[in-house]
């Protein structure tokens, strides 16, 4: 389906973009990943060492327009994936959040509206704008109910893109992402993911830190799950316009994962930490997702457990701890 | 309630403001209004000619930080009022529409925060984030499913104002307005109400235009009642961090209503017209709110009638229309 294809991805040099691009590979895309290497965001060339001869690499920052607008032309499909992701940034910089978050995503989609329609766009959402579940597991009917501006501005980020396919009939599709993890994730710190962190954490003989009690339940998708994910969203047009959950069978309390990752690891510790408190303030106690929606329309389900997944991302990231650990974001 | 108490009216030279603004001054408040006066929005002059001694008039825009960041500090209320509401304008200049409806509000918020975390803050919201209803009639329960470019940034507003008060205890209430009718409303053209530029053309003796076929369902507020719903929520602790629909009790097709303000008008009438295209692709069809929220936490209900409401706008605008027909947007 992606044989010579001209694939965009925005945030391609970053965990989930990196993985993708791998995969859009293999399968003969030509591809073009868009990062802007802010060392505080997901961006690391090592990421993409195994296809950097393959690829186009494109150094820029979705919020630039004009770079924006004319690398969207002539594109088959573009995976919009650059975000600010943590939840803490943005809080402290709401403006920020919402540049890159918000409005670069809406100047994007004028820029496909005007220059490319015939574009396809898979947009990466978070399941973050559910807020605190009204109820579990949460589906795609779930009230919206933000808990911190990301959440803000990755909802108005996701509905610009629906708003354009249903009246511009740009094609658009949506995922919201839960917690994704696997090779290539930030690990400097939390700032995409806890387990990142952790998994830092646990190589470097340091306890891993379990938030409030450890009871919060979450649920995981390893990356090449994910990565299914988008590319079965990007081929099915029964996407278009259409909102779909990730989740995964086998939802886990944070204790209980630290527990798995010390023992996957074969040694190491983790210690149960009151909440910082700008951190309280915006947790949402358990979540796990309803995906039924996108196994039934688009026959998406996650094939690796989280333990296969956590031991993967293990044994990655003691074989290239040096390209993540102390080395600039840039490789 | 308002005695002596330091007000600021953002948009308080447009339709809704200004009427806020009298009510604010009969109880003796000291009142600040904020208007940019961009001519295709709702500030006018004459709307505040009876009080205009009696309150601090700014022209500024909302999306001028600084300016915001002065006229915040020392306010016991904030109205935030100011707003581009026109749905065809949001989709021609989406990123106006994200600068005012989005971005400024967060960067209010961060100004109040910053300077005046006291303060309480009421958000004039809208309906038009639910979209086209799922049901009828509509509670705040029910999805948000923006259908324009418009929608997507109220709900970012609206959004925002629930986060500072939940995480920064900047204490905010929302209020979904429906449909807002009465002396003050721009008629130069339909980017406020439908019922402006009708009941211009009833007075002009043109006929009106009513698209499709003239069945869709609307709730009506006259704007005295949308002002006491403002003060209710201003007052009220229970309205902190809450949202809610105002509404009405005698919803009314379009084509029933057109032929009310015939006959109120006592001439006239009105014609049936295919839906412009850029209109029907955004248009959500019947809708009226279920507004039980706000009656039973704040014992708010609309007062006037539509016949009652629509007559008082008519003999307004019989008189006044010099001041909104051809004049300049600035009285």
């Amino acid at each position: 389906m992606f044989k010579s294809k001209q694939v965009l991805i925005t945030g391609g040099l970053g965990f989930i973009g990196s993985n993708l691009a791998r995969e859009l590979v293999a399968r003969g895309a030509q591809v073009t990943v868009i990062d802007s290497l802010i060392p505080e965001y997901g961006g690391n060339l090592w990421n993409i060492e195994p296809i950097k001869d393959k690829i186009r690499i494109n150094i820029s920052d979705v919020r630039d327009e004009h770079a924006m607008k004319y690398l969207v032309k002539g594109q088959d499909f573009l995976f919009n994936l650059a975000g600010q992701t943590s939840h803490i940034d943005s809080m402290e910089n709401p403006s920020t959040d919402l540049q890159i978050n918000a409005a670069a995503q809406l100047s994007i989609l004028e820029a496909c509206r005007r220059h490319n329609p015939d574009i396809k766009i898979i947009f990466a959402s978070t399941r973050q704008m559910y807020g605190k579940p009204q109820y579990l597991p949460v589906d795609e009917r779930h009230p919206l109910h933000p808990v911190d501006v990301n959440g803000v501005n990755k909802m108005a980020g996701e509905w610009y893109h629906i708003v354009y396919n249903d009246v511009y009939r740009v094609r658009a599709a949506v995922l919201r992402l839960t917690n994704t993890y696997g090779p290539g994730m930030r690990v400097k710190d939390a700032r995409q993911t806890f387990l990142g962190i952790w998994i830092r954490r646990l190589i470097e003989g340091k306890p891993l830190q379990v938030y409030g009690d450890g009871k919060q339940v979450r649920d995981y998708n390893y990356v090449d799950d994910v990565v299914e994910a988008l590319l079965a969203a990007a081929v099915s047009p029964e996407a278009d316009g259409q909102i779909f959950n990730l989740g995964a069978d086998d939802p886990m309390a944070l204790r209980e994962t630290a527990e798995v990752l010390v023992s996957l690891h074969g040694s190491g510790r983790f210690e149960i930490v009151p909440f910082p408190a700008d951190r309280k303030v915006i947790d949402i106690g358990d979540y796990y997702a309803d995906y039924r929606k996108i196994r039934s329309k688009l026959g998406w389900k996650p094939t690796t457990s989280l333990r296969t997944g956590l031991m993967k991302t293990l044994e990655y990231y003691k074989k290239n701890a040096a390209h993540y650990w102390e080395t600039p974001d840039n490789g």
